[in-house]
């Protein structure tokens, strides 16, 4: 039995697009994306996840303004026929309210590109830049109502070696990204990780 | 010209022990140790220091009770005959007023067992293994008044695979720190790495 994911997303989808890319290469034999949430029209995942025959799910939250609540009951609705074992939340720029991760109990990650418990919210890249830090990273966890306080998952970290501009640390820390994403579903999907040591990526980097 | 340094302790010193031991194996070229600075009379580092034939100085904070200044202005008499161009505080349990700080500026460099910003304060080793992060590690970073807030010198990172209590975890980033107070001396000390590269640690690590 595979893991049934579903992948909310608002933007570009460069995980999305990662971890379809490593089902297409018989990566991730555990996992099958059900559906593509994304809560903006024009977001460039949605042509990616059609590209690949995935269902997609649009639901402009632009319009339900401050009906938090009313805008996750219809998104409640569009999501349950897919019933998706786990809600992938990649590069999704909405919060959640309690009322709907409550419906998913320990069963929506995120991933959050700094090495919780540093640098939680927006910008967690442009934060640890600012900072100084020598190294940085990207954490996958349990998505709680307490913006990136649920339990850690997994966690990845690089060197800031090279880094001369803001820019190019978030490049390095989206390439760790990738990789944490899939290292994840490995772990959550009982995968041997074998696949995923030819991963290309030859910068250092550290995960568990 | 070598980098005259300070080493202030309050306890064992395993710090100090390992850089006299890299000192003594023709590692740390541009580095010597002027003198050892103690503010407990049992810091069984004082011991290390002696048995190497470096000086030792002892004053005992306990007797100063709230008198910060007063004490401080005594480890100044002290330590100014040694002239050393770096304090390093390796397990130095004691807070400086920004008074002794601002006497020797971007010159008092300290090792925490944490990434920072993550786990400042006191057993940031317990802090991260209650909080469950996946990856852990230590950094050197300039003192400045306020606590575990200076500027970043290096940092190195670890795993806290098969770790499975807080004791096995603080072991492993003890060596992880022995390596970054290494690999940070070289770095100020315009040394080469190269004898680095011998350490016999085989757990993962990420430096920089």
């Amino acid at each position: 039995m595979k893991l049934k994911i579903a992948i909310f997303i608002s933007g570009r989808g460069s995980n999305l697009e990662n971890i379809i890319h490593a089902i297409k290469n018989n990566k991730l034999k555990n996992i099958e994306i059900v559906c593509v949430f994304s809560n903006k029209s024009n977001a460039y995942g949605l042509e990616i996840a059609k590209l690949a025959n995935i269902p997609t799910i649009l639901l402009e939250s632009g319009h339900f303004g401050e009906e938090r609540k009313k805008y996750e009951a219809e998104v409640l609705k569009l999501l349950i026929p897919f019933s998706p074992d786990l809600i992938c939340l990649a590069g999704f720029m909405r919060v959640l309210t309690s009322d709907f991760i409550s419906q998913f109990p320990d069963k929506i990650i995120n991933i959050h590109p700094s090495i919780l418990p540093s640098f939680k919210g927006v910008d967690g890249q442009k934060q640890a830049y600012d900072y100084g830090v020598k190294i940085t990273g990207c954490t996958t966890h349990y998505v709680v109502p307490e913006i990136d306080a649920g339990k850690i998952i997994a966690q990845a970290s690089i060197t800031t070696e090279n880094c001369d501009d803001e820019k190019k640390l978030s490049a390095k820390i989206l390439k760790a990204e990738h990789y944490l994403y899939l290292y994840t579903l490995e772990k959550l999907s009982g995968g041997d990780f074998e696949s995923l040591k030819e991963e290309g990526w030859k910068e250092r980097i550290l995960i568990n």
